[in-house]
Protein backbone atom coordinates (compact mmCIF):
# COMPACT_ATOMS: atom_id res chain seq x y z
CA UNK A 1 0.00 0.00 0.00
CA UNK A 2 1.52 3.08 -0.79
CA UNK A 3 2.28 5.46 1.94
CA UNK A 4 2.79 9.21 0.44
CA UNK A 5 3.52 12.15 2.23
CA UNK A 6 -0.02 13.98 3.21
CA UNK A 7 -0.16 17.71 3.10
CA UNK A 8 -0.76 19.82 6.43
CA UNK A 9 -4.27 19.64 8.57
CA UNK A 10 -5.73 16.49 8.05
CA UNK A 11 -5.54 15.32 11.39
CA UNK A 12 -1.83 14.18 11.13
CA UNK A 13 0.02 14.14 14.11
CA UNK A 14 3.58 14.51 14.62
CA UNK A 15 5.47 11.13 14.99
CA UNK A 16 2.61 9.07 13.39
CA UNK A 17 3.89 8.03 10.41
CA UNK A 18 2.97 5.05 8.19
CA UNK A 19 0.30 3.23 7.38
CA UNK A 20 -0.94 3.76 11.05
CA UNK A 21 -0.80 7.22 10.94
CA UNK A 22 -2.43 7.49 7.69
CA UNK A 23 -5.25 5.45 9.14
CA UNK A 24 -5.55 7.66 12.25
CA UNK A 25 -5.82 10.86 10.00
CA UNK A 26 -8.29 9.42 7.49
CA UNK A 27 -10.21 8.30 11.01
CA UNK A 28 -10.20 11.58 12.36
CA UNK A 29 -11.71 13.22 9.01
CA UNK A 30 -14.06 10.53 8.60
CA UNK A 31 -15.88 10.74 12.30
CA UNK A 32 -15.29 14.59 12.30
CA UNK A 33 -17.89 14.94 8.64
CA UNK A 34 -19.61 11.97 9.34
CA UNK A 35 -19.92 11.44 13.02
CA UNK A 36 -18.98 7.54 14.63
CA UNK A 37 -22.62 6.02 13.72
CA UNK A 38 -21.82 6.88 9.76
CA UNK A 39 -18.40 5.98 9.37
CA UNK A 40 -16.96 2.86 8.62
CA UNK A 41 -14.03 1.00 8.96
CA UNK A 42 -14.38 0.25 5.16
CA UNK A 43 -14.62 4.09 4.14
CA UNK A 44 -12.13 4.89 6.82
CA UNK A 45 -9.66 2.51 5.30
CA UNK A 46 -10.49 3.63 1.55
CA UNK A 47 -10.00 7.09 2.56
CA UNK A 48 -6.53 6.10 4.05
CA UNK A 49 -5.82 4.00 0.66
CA UNK A 50 -5.50 0.68 3.02
CA UNK A 51 -7.06 -2.51 2.89
CA UNK A 52 -9.43 -2.71 5.39
CA UNK A 53 -8.16 -5.90 7.22
CA UNK A 54 -5.33 -3.62 8.23
CA UNK A 55 -7.77 -1.21 9.96
CA UNK A 56 -9.18 -4.40 11.38
CA UNK A 57 -5.50 -5.23 12.27
CA UNK A 58 -4.51 -2.32 13.89
CA UNK A 59 -7.47 -1.23 15.73
CA UNK A 60 -9.87 -4.46 15.94
CA UNK A 61 -12.71 -2.24 15.80
CA UNK A 62 -14.16 0.83 15.18
CA UNK A 63 -14.80 1.54 18.57
CA UNK A 64 -10.73 1.13 19.36
CA UNK A 65 -10.01 3.04 16.34
CA UNK A 66 -12.63 5.83 17.54
CA UNK A 67 -10.88 5.78 21.10
CA UNK A 68 -7.52 6.35 19.56
CA UNK A 69 -8.54 8.84 16.74
CA UNK A 70 -9.67 11.23 19.61
CA UNK A 71 -6.76 10.50 21.64
CA UNK A 72 -5.97 13.84 23.28
CA UNK A 73 -2.35 15.66 21.00
CA UNK A 74 -1.04 16.35 24.04
CA UNK A 75 -0.94 13.56 27.14
CA UNK A 76 -2.44 15.31 30.07
CA UNK A 77 0.73 13.08 31.89
CA UNK A 78 2.48 15.61 30.30
CA UNK A 79 0.77 18.73 30.95
CA UNK A 80 -1.49 18.05 34.43
CA UNK A 81 1.78 17.89 37.02
CA UNK A 82 3.26 21.57 35.81
CA UNK A 83 -0.60 22.91 36.24
CA UNK A 84 -0.97 21.20 39.49
CA UNK A 85 2.21 21.86 41.02
CA UNK A 86 1.62 25.44 40.70
CA UNK A 87 -0.52 27.87 42.62
CA UNK A 88 -3.61 25.81 43.59
CA UNK A 89 -6.14 29.06 42.88
CA UNK A 90 -4.82 29.50 39.50
CA UNK A 91 -5.68 26.29 38.66
CA UNK A 92 -8.70 27.15 36.76
CA UNK A 93 -7.11 29.40 34.51
CA UNK A 94 -3.88 27.41 33.69
CA UNK A 95 -5.87 24.40 32.52
CA UNK A 96 -8.49 26.97 30.05
CA UNK A 97 -5.52 28.78 28.90
CA UNK A 98 -3.84 24.62 28.12
CA UNK A 99 -6.88 23.54 26.26
CA UNK A 100 -7.31 26.97 24.27
CA UNK A 101 -3.65 26.74 22.99
CA UNK A 102 -4.18 22.72 21.81
CA UNK A 103 -7.24 23.98 20.02
CA UNK A 104 -5.88 27.13 18.68
CA UNK A 105 -3.52 24.52 16.68
CA UNK A 106 -5.35 24.05 13.04
CA UNK A 107 -4.03 20.36 12.91
CA UNK A 108 -5.89 19.31 16.43
CA UNK A 109 -9.42 20.64 15.15
CA UNK A 110 -10.44 17.20 13.16
CA UNK A 111 -9.86 15.68 16.25
CA UNK A 112 -12.03 18.02 18.35
CA UNK A 113 -14.58 17.91 15.42
CA UNK A 114 -14.58 14.38 15.48
CA UNK A 115 -15.30 13.91 19.16
CA UNK A 116 -17.94 16.38 18.18
CA UNK A 117 -20.03 14.98 15.50
CA UNK A 118 -19.63 11.61 16.85
CA UNK A 119 -21.23 12.55 20.87
CA UNK A 120 -23.70 13.76 18.79
CA UNK A 121 -24.75 10.87 17.30
CA UNK A 122 -23.68 7.93 19.37
CA UNK A 123 -24.06 6.46 22.75
CA UNK A 124 -20.87 4.65 22.76
CA UNK A 125 -18.76 7.63 21.32
CA UNK A 126 -19.98 9.69 24.45
CA UNK A 127 -19.30 7.35 26.69
CA UNK A 128 -15.58 7.42 25.02
CA UNK A 129 -15.25 11.28 25.52
CA UNK A 130 -16.85 10.75 28.98
CA UNK A 131 -13.81 8.25 30.18
CA UNK A 132 -11.82 11.02 28.69
CA UNK A 133 -12.47 13.93 30.18
CA UNK A 134 -13.18 12.31 33.50
CA UNK A 135 -10.66 9.74 33.89
CA UNK A 136 -7.58 11.44 31.68
CA UNK A 137 -8.06 14.99 32.60
CA UNK A 138 -10.44 16.20 35.40
CA UNK A 139 -10.53 13.24 37.51
CA UNK A 140 -6.83 13.12 37.87
CA UNK A 141 -6.99 17.20 38.48
CA UNK A 142 -9.81 16.45 41.37
CA UNK A 143 -8.17 13.73 42.81
CA UNK A 144 -4.84 15.80 43.13
CA UNK A 145 -6.95 18.54 44.71
CA UNK A 146 -8.52 16.22 47.41
CA UNK A 147 -12.09 17.47 46.32
CA UNK A 148 -15.37 14.97 46.42
CA UNK A 149 -17.51 14.66 43.55
CA UNK A 150 -14.68 14.27 41.26
CA UNK A 151 -16.92 13.35 38.47
CA UNK A 152 -19.61 15.44 38.62
CA UNK A 153 -17.02 18.39 38.58
CA UNK A 154 -15.10 16.80 35.81
CA UNK A 155 -18.48 16.31 33.67
CA UNK A 156 -19.22 20.59 34.89
CA UNK A 157 -16.16 21.69 33.56
CA UNK A 158 -16.43 19.41 30.30
CA UNK A 159 -19.43 20.79 29.05
CA UNK A 160 -17.71 24.64 29.56
CA UNK A 161 -14.80 23.49 27.44
CA UNK A 162 -16.96 21.72 24.90
CA UNK A 163 -19.47 24.62 24.47
CA UNK A 164 -17.02 27.27 24.39
CA UNK A 165 -14.93 25.13 21.52
CA UNK A 166 -17.79 24.78 19.91
CA UNK A 167 -18.93 28.08 19.90
CA UNK A 168 -15.17 29.25 19.17
CA UNK A 169 -14.15 26.98 16.57
CA UNK A 170 -16.74 25.46 15.27
CA UNK A 171 -19.46 27.90 14.64
CA UNK A 172 -16.97 30.85 15.32
CA UNK A 173 -19.86 32.74 16.86
CA UNK A 174 -18.79 36.43 17.66
CA UNK A 175 -16.89 38.15 19.79
CA UNK A 176 -15.95 34.15 21.31
CA UNK A 177 -13.85 33.48 18.05
CA UNK A 178 -11.51 35.99 17.68
CA UNK A 179 -11.22 37.03 21.61
CA UNK A 180 -7.24 36.43 22.39
CA UNK A 181 -6.35 33.26 24.47
CA UNK A 182 -5.47 35.32 27.59
CA UNK A 183 -8.56 37.10 27.62
CA UNK A 184 -11.13 34.02 27.58
CA UNK A 185 -8.63 32.20 29.52
CA UNK A 186 -9.50 35.27 32.38
CA UNK A 187 -12.70 35.14 31.87
CA UNK A 188 -13.51 31.14 31.80
CA UNK A 189 -10.72 30.56 34.65
CA UNK A 190 -12.47 31.22 37.35
CA UNK A 191 -15.69 29.35 36.15
CA UNK A 192 -13.03 26.24 35.57
CA UNK A 193 -11.58 26.61 39.21
CA UNK A 194 -14.91 26.69 40.71
CA UNK A 195 -15.80 23.38 39.52
CA UNK A 196 -12.54 21.79 40.35
CA UNK A 197 -12.47 23.15 43.45
CA UNK A 198 -15.10 25.54 45.10
CA UNK A 199 -18.64 25.55 46.08
CA UNK A 200 -20.77 23.33 43.41
CA UNK A 201 -24.06 22.91 44.95
CA UNK A 202 -25.44 25.33 48.05
CA UNK A 203 -28.40 22.29 49.05
CA UNK A 204 -25.08 20.08 49.52
CA UNK A 205 -22.84 22.62 51.60
CA UNK A 206 -19.57 23.93 51.14
CA UNK A 207 -16.85 22.13 49.10
CA UNK A 208 -14.51 24.27 50.23
CA UNK A 209 -12.09 26.32 47.77
CA UNK B 1 -52.54 18.19 1.05
CA UNK B 2 -53.59 15.90 3.93
CA UNK B 3 -52.71 17.39 7.09
CA UNK B 4 -53.47 14.13 10.07
CA UNK B 5 -52.69 14.01 13.03
CA UNK B 6 -48.77 13.39 14.22
CA UNK B 7 -47.47 11.14 17.36
CA UNK B 8 -46.29 13.03 20.33
CA UNK B 9 -42.75 14.24 20.05
CA UNK B 10 -41.84 15.24 16.69
CA UNK B 11 -41.07 18.62 17.01
CA UNK B 12 -44.76 20.23 16.74
CA UNK B 13 -44.95 22.83 19.45
CA UNK B 14 -48.87 23.58 21.16
CA UNK B 15 -50.25 25.75 19.05
CA UNK B 16 -48.92 25.47 15.67
CA UNK B 17 -51.87 23.56 13.67
CA UNK B 18 -52.51 22.99 9.87
CA UNK B 19 -49.62 22.98 7.16
CA UNK B 20 -47.11 25.72 8.35
CA UNK B 21 -47.17 23.54 11.66
CA UNK B 22 -46.51 20.07 9.74
CA UNK B 23 -43.45 22.11 7.95
CA UNK B 24 -41.97 23.44 11.01
CA UNK B 25 -41.81 19.87 13.07
CA UNK B 26 -40.84 18.66 9.75
CA UNK B 27 -37.73 21.10 9.16
CA UNK B 28 -36.79 20.61 13.31
CA UNK B 29 -36.75 16.60 12.62
CA UNK B 30 -34.31 16.97 9.14
CA UNK B 31 -32.11 19.96 10.73
CA UNK B 32 -31.61 17.55 13.63
CA UNK B 33 -30.54 14.80 11.86
CA UNK B 34 -29.24 16.13 8.67
CA UNK B 35 -27.84 19.51 9.91
CA UNK B 36 -28.37 22.67 7.71
CA UNK B 37 -26.16 21.83 4.80
CA UNK B 38 -27.55 18.52 3.83
CA UNK B 39 -31.57 19.72 4.74
CA UNK B 40 -33.33 20.83 2.09
CA UNK B 41 -36.65 22.52 1.39
CA UNK B 42 -37.92 19.57 -1.12
CA UNK B 43 -36.78 16.90 1.49
CA UNK B 44 -38.44 18.82 4.36
CA UNK B 45 -41.13 18.94 2.88
CA UNK B 46 -41.71 15.74 1.77
CA UNK B 47 -41.57 14.72 5.38
CA UNK B 48 -44.47 16.97 5.80
CA UNK B 49 -46.35 15.49 3.01
CA UNK B 50 -46.79 19.05 1.56
CA UNK B 51 -45.99 20.58 -1.70
CA UNK B 52 -42.63 22.94 -1.72
CA UNK B 53 -44.15 25.60 -3.24
CA UNK B 54 -46.01 25.98 0.10
CA UNK B 55 -42.54 26.06 2.03
CA UNK B 56 -41.47 28.95 0.10
CA UNK B 57 -45.13 30.41 0.37
CA UNK B 58 -44.80 30.36 4.39
CA UNK B 59 -40.94 30.67 4.40
CA UNK B 60 -39.12 31.58 1.17
CA UNK B 61 -35.59 30.55 1.85
CA UNK B 62 -34.26 28.01 3.21
CA UNK B 63 -32.31 30.30 5.88
CA UNK B 64 -36.09 31.84 7.03
CA UNK B 65 -37.63 28.41 7.92
CA UNK B 66 -34.16 27.35 10.22
CA UNK B 67 -35.26 30.76 11.89
CA UNK B 68 -38.55 29.95 12.61
CA UNK B 69 -37.76 26.58 12.89
CA UNK B 70 -35.32 27.17 16.23
CA UNK B 71 -37.65 29.86 17.45
CA UNK B 72 -37.38 29.46 21.45
CA UNK B 73 -40.20 27.53 22.47
CA UNK B 74 -40.64 29.75 25.47
CA UNK B 75 -40.40 33.54 24.31
CA UNK B 76 -37.80 35.79 26.11
CA UNK B 77 -40.21 38.46 26.03
CA UNK B 78 -42.17 36.10 28.71
CA UNK B 79 -39.94 34.63 31.11
CA UNK B 80 -37.02 37.23 31.59
CA UNK B 81 -39.21 40.32 32.87
CA UNK B 82 -40.15 37.84 36.01
CA UNK B 83 -36.31 36.91 36.63
CA UNK B 84 -34.89 40.33 35.75
CA UNK B 85 -37.55 41.61 38.33
CA UNK B 86 -35.86 39.75 40.92
CA UNK B 87 -32.94 39.69 43.38
CA UNK B 88 -29.80 40.81 41.58
CA UNK B 89 -27.97 38.09 42.87
CA UNK B 90 -30.12 35.22 42.05
CA UNK B 91 -30.65 35.75 38.15
CA UNK B 92 -27.28 33.27 36.90
CA UNK B 93 -29.54 30.19 39.01
CA UNK B 94 -33.15 31.54 37.82
CA UNK B 95 -32.12 31.89 34.12
CA UNK B 96 -30.38 28.38 34.12
CA UNK B 97 -33.04 27.01 35.50
CA UNK B 98 -35.82 28.13 32.98
CA UNK B 99 -33.07 26.69 30.38
CA UNK B 100 -32.66 23.31 32.17
CA UNK B 101 -36.78 23.30 32.37
CA UNK B 102 -37.41 24.48 28.98
CA UNK B 103 -34.97 21.33 28.18
CA UNK B 104 -36.67 18.91 30.07
CA UNK B 105 -39.23 18.87 28.32
CA UNK B 106 -38.98 15.75 25.34
CA UNK B 107 -40.55 17.65 22.64
CA UNK B 108 -38.50 20.74 22.42
CA UNK B 109 -35.23 18.66 21.98
CA UNK B 110 -35.33 18.42 18.42
CA UNK B 111 -35.46 22.20 19.06
CA UNK B 112 -31.75 22.48 20.35
CA UNK B 113 -31.17 19.32 18.29
CA UNK B 114 -31.89 21.19 14.93
CA UNK B 115 -29.82 24.29 15.89
CA UNK B 116 -26.46 22.22 17.21
CA UNK B 117 -26.42 19.89 14.39
CA UNK B 118 -26.57 23.21 12.14
CA UNK B 119 -24.01 24.94 14.05
CA UNK B 120 -21.59 22.29 13.54
CA UNK B 121 -22.41 22.25 9.71
CA UNK B 122 -23.36 25.87 8.81
CA UNK B 123 -21.75 29.51 9.32
CA UNK B 124 -25.57 30.78 8.56
CA UNK B 125 -26.97 29.14 10.70
CA UNK B 126 -24.45 29.55 13.33
CA UNK B 127 -25.33 33.40 12.51
CA UNK B 128 -28.78 32.45 13.49
CA UNK B 129 -28.13 30.46 16.63
CA UNK B 130 -25.74 34.00 17.41
CA UNK B 131 -28.43 36.37 16.95
CA UNK B 132 -30.70 34.20 19.28
CA UNK B 133 -28.29 34.33 22.38
CA UNK B 134 -27.34 37.81 21.86
CA UNK B 135 -30.38 39.30 20.79
CA UNK B 136 -32.97 37.74 22.10
CA UNK B 137 -31.66 36.37 25.06
CA UNK B 138 -28.45 37.41 27.08
CA UNK B 139 -28.20 40.73 25.24
CA UNK B 140 -31.40 41.99 26.72
CA UNK B 141 -30.27 40.72 30.28
CA UNK B 142 -26.65 42.78 29.47
CA UNK B 143 -28.61 45.63 28.99
CA UNK B 144 -30.94 45.34 31.78
CA UNK B 145 -28.29 45.04 34.21
CA UNK B 146 -26.13 47.76 33.01
CA UNK B 147 -23.08 45.95 32.07
CA UNK B 148 -20.59 46.38 29.36
CA UNK B 149 -19.34 43.83 26.89
CA UNK B 150 -23.26 42.27 26.45
CA UNK B 151 -22.04 40.37 23.21
CA UNK B 152 -18.69 38.62 24.66
CA UNK B 153 -21.25 37.87 27.97
CA UNK B 154 -23.86 36.85 26.02
CA UNK B 155 -21.62 34.26 24.18
CA UNK B 156 -19.69 33.14 27.43
CA UNK B 157 -23.00 32.05 28.98
CA UNK B 158 -24.54 30.54 25.74
CA UNK B 159 -21.44 28.38 25.80
CA UNK B 160 -21.50 27.08 28.88
CA UNK B 161 -25.47 26.53 28.46
CA UNK B 162 -24.40 24.65 25.17
CA UNK B 163 -22.04 22.68 26.44
CA UNK B 164 -24.28 21.62 28.89
CA UNK B 165 -26.95 20.65 26.77
CA UNK B 166 -24.90 18.98 24.69
CA UNK B 167 -23.54 16.67 27.58
CA UNK B 168 -26.98 16.46 29.30
CA UNK B 169 -29.45 15.81 26.67
CA UNK B 170 -27.49 14.37 23.53
CA UNK B 171 -24.25 12.59 24.83
CA UNK B 172 -26.28 11.04 27.99
CA UNK B 173 -22.85 11.97 29.63
CA UNK B 174 -23.03 11.14 33.51
CA UNK B 175 -23.29 11.88 36.24
CA UNK B 176 -24.79 15.17 34.29
CA UNK B 177 -27.32 13.32 32.30
CA UNK B 178 -29.00 12.19 36.09
CA UNK B 179 -28.52 15.38 37.82
CA UNK B 180 -31.83 17.31 39.12
CA UNK B 181 -32.11 20.20 37.78
CA UNK B 182 -32.31 22.54 41.10
CA UNK B 183 -28.67 20.90 41.72
CA UNK B 184 -27.37 21.43 38.28
CA UNK B 185 -29.03 25.30 38.55
CA UNK B 186 -27.00 25.69 41.80
CA UNK B 187 -23.69 24.17 40.16
CA UNK B 188 -24.47 26.51 37.13
CA UNK B 189 -26.21 29.42 38.13
CA UNK B 190 -23.07 31.03 39.82
CA UNK B 191 -20.97 30.72 36.40
CA UNK B 192 -23.65 32.87 34.19
CA UNK B 193 -23.97 35.06 37.01
CA UNK B 194 -20.39 35.76 36.81
CA UNK B 195 -20.60 35.77 32.98
CA UNK B 196 -23.83 38.30 33.16
CA UNK B 197 -22.68 40.38 36.48
CA UNK B 198 -19.44 40.25 37.20
CA UNK B 199 -15.76 40.60 36.51
CA UNK B 200 -14.76 38.86 32.75
CA UNK B 201 -11.13 39.60 32.33
CA UNK B 202 -8.43 40.85 34.60
CA UNK B 203 -6.95 42.50 32.31
CA UNK B 204 -9.64 44.99 31.79
CA UNK B 205 -10.44 45.91 35.03
CA UNK B 206 -13.37 44.78 37.00
CA UNK B 207 -16.85 45.29 35.92
CA UNK B 208 -18.81 45.08 39.19
CA UNK B 209 -21.21 42.43 40.37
Amino acid sequence: MPVGRRPAHTGRRPGESGARGDILAAARTDFAENGYDRATIRGIAARADVDPALVHHYFETKEHLFEAAVELPVSPAEFLPPILAGERARIGEEVTRRFLTVWEEPHNRPIFLAMLRSVLSNEQAAEVVRRLLVKEIFGPIATALGVPDAELRATLAGSQFIGLALMRYVGRVEPLASADVSSLAAAVGPTIQRYLTGEIGARQGAVGA
